[in-house]
């Protein structure tokens, strides 16, 4: 019930009326906050009780926490009962269902792409997920009917759902929010203080995504770590390439890769106009 | 009288009223659109008729522009005119204004740190300028009174008005500026279209420098490529050190190196809204 937990509870009441929504967190603190914001309909004490008679189990948790839960909640959920998570990897989260889960249920993986650098229930609003892109990610055994159920929930939520493999999704991910995320922590961590209390918006927004709690994306690094160093073998090539051409002053050379990047961007910033998923 | 120039011109005409604005652009077109939104008092066709009677002589044009255009007006500008520019380099500035300016000119760096990564007069604005900070460079040689002179002048405009000497502003701007822009290119080069098609926020934040206009940042490397030499350095150093710890699983590390770039991050944006230049 924390940032992405709470936003999915609240988003569950606005636009499903009726449907129950039982909260539970393995902090005390976190439950109580939870009780007196009324972010869910009931908040469950203990994990089990959660989840005996849920049709549907979302994992919002760090990844690394995935293996257990599946292991603990497995001889109590309903048979039929549907389990996802919205943790930003999904290759080892498939791997832990189809080990710990058991036959009876049906795990989809999603992952909606929302959030934000803050963290916890305070943060949680009913809005995160509309116009949000959400990934489910099944593979040859996943149970369809589950995987359409689960497409509907998030479209109903507002999210605009895709459908990939756990392997392209991890890929795609390292690539557009992994490594952007770990090259903001290497970009901090080679400012010097006295440089960056001069820093403007341009610093604030490229290391932005820095601000994001440390124990979550450790997990995803950890998680998706092959796809993660093979990008940073690739950034690491463009820099080095850069370093070259600002130090053989080649004006031709930085020109060139500037407007390669420029206008490849632009296509993206276009490309999101055109999807909907930004303002133009 | 491109988003800069014409922004200051907007501002002067707002908060200095009476004061006359002479606007120049050796682009008829660029000229024939200044004169049609009103955006100086006047428009010159001419960069010597422009300055003839200036107190103050703003060029905001690309760097390297600008020892040709210090050579260009230093015959026609009157005795003890004050000439800026508002490049974001400064070394080189002061040395082509030592060089090529003449005596009878006052020159004074101005570094104002607003902008965006659009171009073009279409996007100036009134406001700016407005609760920007404004770095003027100055050396032993800068005549005092002009220095003070040019002060209240962004001060008047409603920039927080800082001096540095033009050294330590290039490295200072290198490590919080111009870095953040190359690396921010080296992201978008490094990232394959299929898969950035998928980017959210995070990825669009953290790239949204390098769609600035690769002309004007190559003179900025061009400028500054010692210090930013110096700068991708350090981030190869850091990324390099993340990718061993990604590579080897190093839990431990991998938290450390983020939650450190998420402390001295937040201490930056804590630091920000004490000085008021970010909401908090």
């Amino acid at each position: 019930m924390g940032l992405l937990g709470g936003s999915v509870s609240l988003a569950i009441r606005q636009r499903m009326p009726g449907t129950v929504v039982v909260g539970y967190s393995h902090r005390a603190a976190t439950r109580s906050r939870a009780r007196s914001s009324a972010l869910a309909t009931e908040v469950a004490d203990d994990l089990k009780a959660a989840v005996t008679q849920a049709d549907l189990v979302i994992l919002a948790t760090p990844i690394f926490t995935f293996e257990h839960y599946f292991a603990e909640i497995s001889a109590t959920i309903p048979s039929g009962c549907i389990v996802t998570d919205v943790g930003s990897t999904k290759v080892l989260p498939h791997r832990w269902a189809e080990q710990s889960l058991g036959k009876q249920a049906h795990y989809v993986g999603s992952h909606p792409i929302a959030g934000s650098e803050q963290r916890g229930l305070e943060f949680a609003r009913d809005d995160l997920l509309a116009q949000a892109r959400c990934i489910l990610t099944t593979t040859p055994q996943t149970h369809r009917a589950s995987a359409a159920t689960l497409r509907q929930f998030w479209s109903d939520l507002g999210c605009y759902v895709q459908t990939m493999t756990p392997e392209d999704h991890d890929r795609v991910f390292a690539n557009i929010s992994h490594l952007p995320h770990l090259i903001a922590a290497g970009l901090v961590n080679a400012s010097d203080w006295q440089d960056v209390k001069y820093a403007g918006k341009g610093f604030l927004d490229s290391t932005r995504i820095a601000s994001g709690p440390a124990n979550i994306w450790t997990d995803v690094l950890l998680a998706n770590g092959d796809n993660i160093a093979d990008g940073i073998e690739r950034v690491l090539a463009e820099l080095t390439k850069l370093r070259k051409a600002v130090q053989d002053r080649d004006r031709k050379e930085i020109e060139a890769l500037l407007e390669a990047a420029r206008r490849k961007r632009a296509s993206l910033v276009k490309y999101k106009i055109r999807k909907k998923e930004l303002l133009s």
